[in-house]
């Protein structure tokens, strides 16, 4: 059966309208749009401009492309860091932040907690510390962080940029611009994207310090270090010949968010992961691998499944519901389930009354 | 009216098949694919195999994919030289890579000839050059290398790699494999796809150069460093979530071209330059730009039209061709004309009728 519905974190399930973007794109010859064109910067001028509408971005912050979020670790550490760093771990994703800043070069530190679980208190940051690398949604296994949590940092670690990954989050979160420094995300989870493009939201303190680092003589790159990312942005180009069709699709994607309105995504997004948790916890089953309430990611639940997760999974095959496999370790005894903008309420009903037939 | 052919060298016109490959992408869900997927894999080696084919690249090269051309002059640089490389500069784009690599704290060295030249006989590389940049083909001058020039360099200086850029001229080099290092192109250009997918063919002399870098504590990036990429590509894999849509129509249309043959397209690309040459040659208001025939591009074809640059452009608009601009300082007195693949032969007969009724 052809799948109906795509719940892994990324590539995930495309927003219903990108195949009719996508078609309207090819009719006006985006593909072989000139990327110095005036055309070309209006659609730069769109996907910018609507996300920092969609996603409350105040003044003093700048939205740039890059090619992954993979690529927006390196830079981040690049751009912003000359000795240390410190990062948040409790999955995959957040330690491949850190071990980047590690290949760097730079002598980056760490606090880490075990698989499933996310942080909480006070965190106390060294001395020195440069940038402190912060993953919002754990990606590889559902663990999230407060806002209360993530505020703490800036007031706390006055010298210090407070980088936030929320690539498989946004645009669910909303973000206090006030207290991070920069925020990014992968376009093929959230936004419901063909993958290809990352896009970083750095505020001018990121872009001053990679000012001074280069002034002092120190490397940040070539064409994507941020002061020349922002010597293009200003004229809403681009260093390099970038994903022309990714950025138009962005920007239309981001224009149908606004339509609806990101606080009615929003609203869905916590109806959808209520009736899911709801669903693992009351099950015979399954259980909530995060078992912290607060530390529950809302964009990708993740079930434990123990020696039921084939079965699980071939009862949601069976409606054309393809669950993402536990990552990892976790592979064989975990399912996740992605829930983005592009996941209908209905293909959740669907998964949850699924679910509940099975035992 | 809406043009007919897209005829500036990158991005530049879509090959006829890519529409319809887009489309079937669409419905086999290529958008939504897990990148660590079976599926993946097999698109990973249908291009990556194809390529081989096509271009027959023999065994011991690697091919690996990147964002862009861009990227590939930077990864180049922190892959493959400690301290110094040499370039051959001869417009905007060579002068690029060279200056890619000043960026990055290398004691590069070029030889510098004027706009519209290419170089001839023996060029004598200084001791200790770790990698020899050379752009096969200048966009932004329309001068090309022969194949006996860039043959020279490596018995010459067997200690050097030897690095091609070939971004607006492949797929019509037929390159010595036996006698360049690595070669790399990006596929809005001769492969007619949309932006944001550079290809990059490395031999194991570049891996080897890498990792001995590496053990020598040299930092050659992260995600995006030879080893890993090859760590992965042996898995028919990417080290990040890769623009998959770009790879799957890569795939595709080289599976086009080889149905077609590497010969007929390179026939093409010879009987289209010569109609067009021969109609700037003897045209009362153009010239050709790239005085020397050895030198002159068969892929990017530059005429100076001087005071009549904006009479022939219009012209061409009014019959649906859309050339593109010359280049930086020339932007106002020349026209460039790609001649890809994608462009028909039907297409160059329109451009050259269309160019011999304006007097």
């Amino acid at each position: 059966m052809k799948p109906i519905a795509h719940f892994a974190p990324g590539p995930s399930q495309l927003y219903f309208t990108v195949e009719d973007h996508m078609r309207e794109a090819f009719r006006n010859g985006i593909p072989s749009m000139a990327h110095r064109s005036k055309e070309f910067e209006a659609i730069f001028r769109s996907a910018t401009d609507g996300l920092k509408a969609l996603l409350s971005i105040p003044p003093g912050f700048h939205v740039f492309f890059a090619a992954s979020a993979t690529e927006i670790w390196e830079r981040a550490v690049q751009n912003l860091v000359l000795e240390k760093s410190f990062h948040l771990v409790n999955g995959a994703f957040s330690k491949r932040f850190y071990e980047i800043s590690r290949q760097l070069g730079k002598s980056s530190e760490k606090i880490e907690v075990p698989l499933g679980q996310g942080f909480h208190g006070k965190i106390e940051i060294p001395p020195a510390v440069e940038m402190i690398g912060i993953t919002h949604n754990e990606t590889s296994t559902g663990a999230a962080l407060t806002m209360d949590f993530i505020n703490q940092f800036s007031a706390a670690n006055p010298n210090a940029l407070v980088v936030v990954d929320a690539v498989s989050s946004l645009p669910y979160p909303s973000f206090d611009y006030s207290k991070i420094d920069a925020v990014f995300f992968s376009v093929q989870k959230g936004f419901g994207l063909p993958a290809g493009l990352g896009v970083w939201v750095v505020n001018d303190r990121c872009v001053a310090k990679a000012e001074n680092l280069l002034a002092k003589g120190h490397g940040i790159g070539t064409y994507h270090s941020l002061p020349f990312y922002l010597q293009n942005a200003r004229k809403n180009q681009t260093p390099e010949t970038p994903n022309v069709l990714g950025i138009y699709l962005l920007a239309k994607v981001v224009e149908d968010f606004l339509r609806k309105g990101v606080h009615t995504l929003r609203k869905e997004t916590e109806y959808k992961a209520a009736i899911l948790y709801q669903a693992i916890e009351t099950h015979p089953l399954l259980s909530a691998f995060v078992k912290d309430k607060n530390s529950q990611s809302k964009t990708v639940i993740v079930a434990d499944c123990g020696e039921h997760t084939v079965q699980v999974a071939n009862a949601l095959h069976r409606v054309g519901i393809h669950p993402g496999d536990g990552y990892g370790e976790l592979k064989k005894s975990q399912l996740r389930f992605a829930n983005f903008p592009a996941h209908s309420k209905e293909q959740y009903e669907l998964l949850v009354d699924t679910l509940e037939k099975i035992n």
